[in-house]
């Protein structure tokens, strides 16, 4: 393994995490949060000593990148991005402890939305608006921004990092050069994010709250600067946020389809119809179940397609206490929240692409054992999918049911209920945020030990960056010479 | 599809069934239990009133057996053996809704050993018998029973058969011949269940109570004659019965190769080890969390090691209400259930076999990752492993969990606790029985709808049958011509 390298790499990224830092800083001057302000400015040169240092250290290195340090880098530097970035809030003392800071830090990068703070509005302006813009930075990614606006590091770099960073069973590309990709990507994300803040700022929202909700919504991450979430909002803006959040859930390739006018490949795109189904399926069967829990028609349809959008984006905003709903409404979201986004979005989960793949492998060996000898090939959107494909989803999903059980396995250890242990492991490996009982939308995570909020904060990690690149630092056949 | 030969088949089955009634009827007779008497009787009228339409009907149908048929009759006949074995219960009137009645043979057929029975001790003993019986039954297989016994019907039949019916991710033959193999596997079982029988009795339990209790032990069932299960026998009949049920979880072909003086194989088998591995570090785990809950180190082993043998072997038998445990303990069982026992035992879940070859395929997939060039091949036993039984074991996972999601859901709607659901689903899928909170070891089934119960069922039977040859018969292509 190339240590050098991979140093140098993560000295760059912690110089960018400083840059980011800036805004922050600025915002709490302006409203004069001396404590929040100094904490940022702290933070930042920290941030710059520990870059300098890796690299001067790391000076000189080759620039050829191999799968290995593709994705060991990935896995480190999103580490190390929350082990700094955390330092604004434990440095202003809003959050005083460490492994609280760097809980609520990994919720953010990871668009989680997880929290450990029990009242928001207590929170600066500095402090809530980092918080917001760490969901934003996470939804895309960061490496994908470096790649994007710096070129990034060499011919290898693109490849690798690319495909471990952007979520999916596979990574398309949309143009042949990859910087170029990374380039679109971000723009088409940066022109929905504006227009999330327009429509928002449209509803009356004030400035600082409609920024920070557009963060929260374009990275489906879910911290918001309410005590109740998005609950006191107009029911206009509670319908705009439920858009967007469907709307960043879509598979960006799709937007850069619509822009060359390809609407036809579009509306037949498999995932993209199976998602809106989900999504109205869940929808029709929650108003079903709570159809007598509010006043009006309109009331329980705006509630139950708000907290869909939100499970299935896996952003976890609510605009309800839906922990409080019918068992049926409440196991629906479960299994959204399993299912998750689609792939190439800002969503986590397991991504409709390959809970589609699951299937149709799953029918083709029904189809083998009624007819062992006829051949069968897999077809996505008219096009064979590749075996090895089917091999990496399959992989995935054996990883994913394991990390859920081991993580389960260690959190019990705090003595929760079993439902608030389940909830709390799928809407944190999910990156949703809230889940039910004693971490439903109006609790937190703070009552979880130290040991849990390490643990619960790899699983968002490994949930955001799917798996493998979180799995590679703890396997042994990583280290070895 | 060859309806004919299939008929013929269910008929044959049937009839049998009709046969293994004759000892309940008798020992309804003996107890002067003249309406339990008279059920079986009447129950068996109706068998041979089916067997013998169906094998007049389907007389002179050709004897080649397909995959097809072969998956389908397997998935058919246990469903027929469930709707004709639940009428003693329903003629008698001791279980008065056919529903019930039903849950409850399929929950004996495939040793699940979940009741929706209050109070068992209020049953007459022929009904007992009868319960216990099918644990013993379907323990070991029904169609494995006729193979062995009567040899079968045609060539094609035993392989297939023989596959679907035993569990594990691939069938060992100890012989070449099929028959003989299963010969082989009755004679080891019938003689086990001897044993138990024997030490059970050895230890005062009355022989009624021990025939009963070595049937479930046996079939890693779990229905017990007393109210509080095993609660209530000596420490000397609970640990009698914790060594038993963790035989039965072996794998039986070890027992053949003991016979055969083959102790290095045996002691070298990775899944044995494995299996051993597990149950004791659960034991351990267990007695530190449990550590203050009973008066002497003696009991706190004697309960853990008593609960982890009936969990992980699928069994479900209760010394104590482990739903009062603390939440670690709990969960640790909760990750038993899934695990399961061996493949080729009478234990149900998804088998240690199993869970080894997928741990050791994610091993690969993240090498291959780190070295993509390098081709890396699965060994098991110092055996290269067949790429075509990791695929099935994939396509089995991913059954696995969208089945455990499917039936979460629709029993969601009876409105208890996501807890409680999610437990009930994994203890009847994975033919455990009892689970945590309303389904705990000191509550029953009966509160779950119809609709539930019928689903449940049907979860029984696709976990008992390892999925495929109930999945077979809800998919379209099975039936198109």
């Amino acid at each position: 393994m190339n240590y050098k390298m991979m140093g140098r790499f993560i000295g760059l990224i912690v110089m960018v995490e400083a840059v980011f830092m800036i805004p922050a800083g600025i915002i709490g001057l302006c409203y004069g949060e001396y404590t929040a302000m100094w904490s940022f400015w702290a933070a930042m040169a920290t941030c710059l000593v520990v870059a300098s240092i890796l690299l001067l250290v790391c000076k000189g290195a080759p620039s050829a990148f191999y799968a290995k340090e593709g994705l060991v880098c990935v896995g480190l530097s999103w580490i190390v991005l929350s082990l700094l970035g955390c330092l604004p809030f434990w440095f202003s003392r809003e959050i005083p402890s460490y492994i609280d800071a760097f809980f609520e830090t990994v919720s953010g990068f990871t668009t989680t939305g997880a929290s450990i703070v029990p009242e928001v509005e207590k929170l600066s302006h500095a402090i809530l608006y980092w918080r917001s813009f760490s969901h934003w930075l996470g939804g895309m990614g960061v490496l994908v921004f470096l790649l994007a606006f710096t070129g990034g590091q060499g011919k290898g770099f693109t490849m690798h990092l690319l495909r471990a960073e952007s979520p999916g069973p596979n990574v398309g590309k949309l143009v042949p050069k990859m910087r170029t990709t990374a380039t679109i990507l971000y723009v088409l994300y940066i022109a929905l994010t504006v227009a999330n803040f327009l429509f928002l700022v449209f509803g009356k929202m004030p400035v600082f709250e409609a920024v920070c909700t557009a963060f929260g919504t374009a990275g489906t991450g879910g911290f918001g600067v309410k005590n109740d979430s998005i609950g006191s909002y107009s029911p206009y803006l509670q319908n705009v946020t439920t858009v967007f959040m469907i709307l960043f859930g879509v598979n960006f390739s799709c937007y850069y389809l619509l822009l060359l006018r390809q609407f036809k490949s579009v509306l037949k795109d498999e995932e993209l119809r199976l998602y809106f189904g989900i999504i109205l399926i869940a929808i029709a069967l929650i108003v079903l179940d709570i159809r007598d829990l509010y006043g009006t028609l309109e009331e329980t349809v705006r509630h139950a397609a708000f907290q869909v959008g939100s499970i299935i984006t896996t952003t976890g905003f609510a605009t309800v206490d839906f922990d409080l709903w019918p068992s049926f409404s409440k196991t629906i979201l479960l299994c959204l929240m399993v299912v998750g986004a689609c792939a190439g979005s800002t969503g986590g989960g397991l991504k409709v692409a390959r809970l589609l793949l699951i299937f149709k492998n799953l029918r083709r060996n029904i189809r083998q054992m009624l007819n062992p000898k006829k051949v069968q090939v897999i077809r996505n959107n008219d096009t064979a999918v590749d075996e090895k494909v089917l091999t990496n989803v399959n992989a995935y999903l054996a990883a994913y049911f394991v990390i859920i059980f081991v993580i389960f396995l260690i959190i019990s250890l705090d003595g929760f209920s079993i439902g608030t242990n389940f909830s709390a492991v799928l809407c944190t490996f999910n990156n949703i945020g809230p889940g039910f009982e004693a971490v439903g939308p109006t609790c937190n995570f703070a009552a979880y030990s130290a040991l849990s909020k390490f643990v619960l904060s790899l699983g968002m990690l490994a949930g955001r960056l799917e798996i493998f690149p979180i799995l590679v630092l703890l396997s042994r056949s990583t280290w070895k010479r």
